[in-house]
């Protein structure tokens, strides 16, 4: 299973959810951003709570989301781990439907994707899954509305090099949906999930984008207008020790980068374990975006929440850009 | 002691604080409920702070709260288990004053009741109780709020069917004000507090509602409009497998509920331990009420945080109330 | 080091980093106090959030910043212990770097006064130190806005008997800025940090303000305006028992209050261990003025997050002050 849940349109569980308006949304996003009285005038959220549950802590997440449902005039609601246990004191179902009785949509970072799935089952109102270990819908929108702030949305190569996570399962299929080439350099074993890359070939054989595997670095980021890593070992890895040999010659230091266009951009989804998947010397670097990347996290999340939440008011905003920045 | 302070009339420590202002405050619950323009323009907590000290996490209450708190154009302020340790590192006077000095309001979900009754002793702001040992006014207010909209005011018969415990003491309380009837079956040694049932006595005999207990589950539902139970066991408690067996033939099952009214309404604070102390086939039936009577937590809520904090606004809106809706 | 650095002027990390603005902030917060058309109509940090990281849980602090923060207009984000890690998943700069990019400030509470040292220095956005183990500017900011509430800005005297500890680093320099005289009784071995004092010597020299150090409590309170204290041992110290016996006749009872002037006041920053600094009959007497002391934390801090995020309403509103007032 995918993952997105046919039946339920109002949810994001992965990227795909956003389908052929997922340029639209972060064309959204960067007007919000780069232009404050649409941003002061803009409260499609009044009057409304957004619910976050987490189950594991995440400042990066937590941060982007409350302070953007602020923006948004809404209220925010964040319940730790701890604070509710699903599916332990009552059946999913019952929290879900009560959940839905008092917020306007509810974000949950969880650890099975199947658990958001099941949430956003139950839920009559939207779900936006805020990281699971199958997607990371919310990190893909961010990088996309980054690579688009930078580089346009002209042909592009992406090169990804590293684990074959959910981070990277999103930003195939949001590459794929946007019509950007993508190549993303693997150790063997670290491939990322049939069915997902199966499905981002479906998308890219209408949008023209080509998907590239290999277990070759250099052969990723040779012309890459985009150097993507991630952490190799998460936090919580049982068998880290082991797993950081696998990654040998993975790392993105001055020597790999000279083979990526003269003006790539370095990207990387944060915290960075500096020294391991990354040098001091490309994240400091005058190409390196991450900071930019980590606050568009919030943008692209506020136009995210106003399309799921409040459609009409983002119909009304969309149009609006239309007529004045087109 | 039954737990309300009589020199203190702003708290809500039992519904029996809130005397004959129930009905009215339950009306303007569900005027709030189903005017969507009477909400949009009534933020009688602009500018104030609700601090919601917990010491024990509610997801159902904490939700409401903030939401409610949220939606009435006030601050919420949770404090969990850890967060504040009433009565540690110093008296529970002096932080009732310091505290009394920031908030508007102060919500309690505490173990013994005796501590909400100190808080609210030392706090010169009113202090709801969010749940203790024994009353839980809130949920009372949000069952006799679904009882009106169901069923309107005219004279009915409530079962409750399961322990005799703070849940039941303030609906017992609660139903006296009102003038309803209400009929517990409670097995033997689960009684409810006998002080509690006296003062509801004393309420009854002025109203007319009559207060009948038995140990027969049929004998309560029998021509009951409202079917009503609990969980048999909370969460923590010790003697757990024992105590289920007390409860055998308490369960809500189609059977019992043959007995009720055709058009009963079938109601229960949740969570639900489903296919104990109800089955699927009730808790899922059109009779369900459930999730109607979890949202009215957040509205009555509202009706109450207003009428304690901000009674001139309340008295406004009320009096309009009369004006456009009797 | 002394704690503020010179090349970030907009943190706070000691209440020298204020210098001679201190009175008009304080005088700032006084107006905001006491004029509630001002306060109603003053939202300097509308569409922006402040986040509060705390290493360790503060009833006082915490409630203190999150109503203020509403009451400013700006929405509070609040990172417990657990919720964020400085410097364990990646590095403070990096985290720096983030919540610069979302938020409009951060308080942070920490134990050690390297860490928001460090934080300061790489955030783009103000640091507010809400109590380290060498400064508390925050607490010093409401002891002297109390101060000249109730007494003031002639000249007096301040007398301090207890530990040399971080709430009276930030009073004897606030008391210096201000051209206030303070004495200070500490035990033999708990004296203030020779830094912090010789800093304060400098200020004073140009103020005027008299700094004098002494074993003898009884010297100290003679003829002062002002007796402050703090509670001996803090919660967590190991070496409790011990340590008390140091505070022989260090505590404050009427016998050694018979000593200041008729009309001082007695200061407390709160928790008081009750019997042991000092007694109720000074607690509670007509002279103490703890609570309002701990209430005015909550008016100080939003005159400091005002002039440090954003300066142009501060100096708005406080000629606007200059108008009106003087």
């Amino acid at each position: 299973m995918l993952g997105h849940t046919g039946d339920d349109m109002e949810s994001l569980l992965s990227i795909d959810d956003l389908k052929e308006d997922l340029e639209k949304i972060l064309q959204w996003a960067i007007v919000m951003k780069s232009d404050n009285e649409v941003a002061l005038d803009f409260f499609p959220l009044d009057g409304m709570s957004i619910g976050s549950i987490y189950e594991k802590p995440s400042t990066r997440t937590r941060v982007s989301f409350e302070v953007g449902i602020d923006k948004l005039g809404g209220n925010s609601l964040t319940l730790l781990k701890g604070d509710i246990q699903l599916g332990k004191s009552e059946s999913v179902a019952d929290t879900a439907n009560v959940l839905s009785r008092y917020l306007g949509g509810i974000t949950y970072r969880c650890f099975s994707h199947d658990d958001v799935v099941e949430l956003s089952a139950n839920s009559s109102v939207p779900v936006i899954n805020a990281l699971s270990d199958k997607h990371h819908p919310c990190q893909a929108a961010a990088d996309l509305m980054t690579i688009m702030e930078k580089k346009g949305t002209d042909k592009l190569k992406i090169a990804w090099v590293g684990d074959g996570n959910n981070v990277l399962h999103d930003l195939v299929l949001a590459s794929a949906i946007l019509g950007f080439d993508i190549n993303w350099a693997i150790p063997k074993g670290y491939e990322p999930d049939e069915d997902v890359i199966n499905r981002a070939k479906e998308i890219a054989a209408k949008t023209g984008s080509k998907l590239m595997e290999t277990n070759d670095p250099i052969e990723a980021v040779k012309n890459a207008d985009v150097v993507y890593t991630d952490v190799f070992v998460s936090m919580g890895e049982e068998h880290l020790k082991d797993k950081m040999s696998d990654f040998d010659g993975f790392q993105i230091n001055d020597d790999l980068v000279s083979n990526a266009k003269e003006d790539y951009i370095f990207m990387h989804c944060l915290p960075a374990h500096r020294g391991e998947e990354v040098t001091d010397s490309v994240i400091d670097s005058k190409n390196s975006v991450v900071f930019d990347q980590a606050e568009n996290r919030m943008w692209s999340q506020m136009s995210i929440l106003t399309y799921l939440i409040n459609r009409p008011a983002w119909d009304t905003y969309y149009e609006m850009l239309e007529i004045n920045f087109n």
